[in-house]
């Protein structure tokens, strides 16, 4: 059975991959790159992982590799959460010779890790036509800074070429050490977009990617063209920022804290979390992997901090039942810092 | 402050670890155990792990030993879930100096690891009297099986005198070596009930263990003694099977089945696992920890078989959308056993 015979056009609930099929695709699972690898290393156990909203061709891809592998070699399945590059499952790693993971750049290199892209055929040229109408006229302003997410990637090159036959002058750099990219943006770093323009053009789908990106360079106004759910618009922080000083004012007179420590790679930020234990009395240091409101609720505190995924507190936060925070955020509620310094929680650096 | 000054006599969701805090008790912490072993190691991370119903415990047992500890100790608490002896925080284990698991017997020895019973002190005799009307007369049937869970078991030499002054020839065993004490069950496990006796008395909480063990010893009359709810009752195995031949038709004709591989120690049933996958081509191996509805939905296969825990498969099994049965339930789905071989699914020997 192929995987390629039976894409459905339904539309799953994609919100945190970035990945939807509401446009047929083919992904190209590079099933030759992982034959390859299993041969060379007489791999016994392979492992695959896959995005939340891929999860469901798993078994096809599973399929397609048993009738191209020997017929002694065990294919295994992650059933761990996966939103990101940071969900590696470092179990499936240790125990297989051959580990792949779809759909995220790398968070951390490792001979064993295969890392499977799955770059999006989406059409970026007709939602980049649309958001010439929120840039501003060459003529006037010529500069343009450029980013996408890691699914887009692909087309970074057409995107730039693009603009620049239409008179932009782009402006694009790497960011740091946590980006693979030249404009790559996660959802938790931005510095990709640390660039010498007023404007920032993001091309991808999602939420989450434009709003740091607009908190972090408030003076920059931010235009999000979405390929996937093809639509144009100005990135606005203040439903977010209205968002998140309710939160901050919920916390505020908060006696006991839960201090969350997140040990998936890429999140761990112990200093963080050890310095707002060590002086506050008050506050206690909780270390899980998954974050989720089932966990929190047992411990009974009164607030949380999060010092893991920012997105984890930005978007779920509403789902738990007492105000979580972000470690800027837990300043400005036990009144070190003034309101005003409110700003998105970022990543920068590898772990 | 103390951990002993505050207890309340409120009633928590405790049925999953069997410590119910319905009667006012102290658990005693064995705090200075743990701070012996602190010096002793001249350890500087002090990593905590509380079952469910006692994490609400955990920011009082940290505050007592940040008293009792060098200022520059750094205590931390495990926020993954824990049901149960299996669900080791490994990661902490790993990542800190002296690592206490609080309320489980031993499922993995190690140096590192400290273990503190918590032992509930609720008085087992008056409903060890009420369970005489259940017991057959000792001069009609002098043998009787006894046994208990893991938080009774400091009480089990009182429970067995109490027995023996009353006429009663009391049977116990150890059982094999996934057991910790003589006459201990645990969820997944009864060989300790494997006795020269007609009668079994489980002196404990929970329906978990009692159904368990009356499935497993079908020939016995199992007579459950729960101090803790202070009720006598005889094991029915009717509604548990009914549900369970429930879940077990429903899973027939099933065209993709997902084979879940649970990663926990304690959990790990590889042989049982790749047996299925092998034999069966719609068949999926799937590996996880925590195995909840989210985290199967997603893949979309129609039925599932859990090789982890068996206390998943049957007491949550009604909140998965899609059928999920034990590796024996299976067996009956897919034709090769017959529905009269249904039984519980128990775990031997140690991982």
């Amino acid at each position: 059975m192929s995987h390629d015979s039976d894409v459905e056009r339904t539309e799953g609930d994609l919100r945190n991959t970035g990945m939807a099929l509401k446009h047929e695709r083919t992904w190209d699972y590079e099933l030759d790159r992982i034959v390859e690898a299993v041969e060379e290393r007489s791999a016994k156990k392979v492992g695959l992982q896959f995005p939340e909203g891929l999860k469901r061709r798993a078994g096809r891809v599973a399929d397609d590799l048993r009738e191209l592998l020997p017929a002694d070699t065990n294919v295994l399945i992650s059933g761990q959460p996966c939103y990101g590059a940071c969900d590696l499952d470092t179990y499936m790693m240790r125990r297989t010779d051959v580990f792949v993971h779809f759909g995220h750049s790398p968070m951390k290199e490792s001979e064993k890790i295969i890392y499977v892209p799955l770059f999006s055929n989406v059409d970026v040229t007709p939602i980049m036509e649309e958001s010439l109408a929120e840039l501003s006229d060459p003529d006037e302003q010529e500069a343009v800074g450029l980013v996408t997410t890691a699914q887009h990637m692909n087309k970074f090159d057409e995107m730039r070429s693009w603009l620049e036959d239409r008179g932009y002058a782009v402006e694009t750099r790497r960011g740091d050490e946590r980006l693979t990219h030249e404009g790559q943006v996660l959802g938790c770093n931005y510095a990709s977009a640390d660039v010498d323009a007023d404007q920032i053009l993001y091309v991808g789908g999602g939420k989450f990617h434009p709003l740091g990106l607009a908190m972090e360079h408030p003076e920059k106004k931010v235009i999000i063209a979405d390929p996937v759910n093809n639509v144009v618009k100005i990135a606005d922080t203040e439903k977010f920022m209205k968002q998140r000083y309710g939160a901050v004012h919920r916390a505020m007179g908060s006696e006991e804290w839960g201090v969350i420590f997140c040990t998936k790679i890429g999140q761990g930020r112990w200093d963080v979390a050890e310095e707002i234990v060590e002086e506050n009395d008050d506050a206690y240091l909780l270390t899980m992997d998954e974050v989720t409101p089932d966990r929190l609720t047992n411990f009974g505190f009164d607030a949380y901090v999060n010092t893991g995924c920012p997105r984890i507190t930005t978007d779920d936060g509403p789902q738990f039942k007492q105000p979580m925070l972000t470690p800027g955020e837990y300043e400005i509620a036990i009144g070190e810092k003034p309101l005003e310094s409110l700003s998105f929680d970022t990543f920068h650096g590898t772990w």
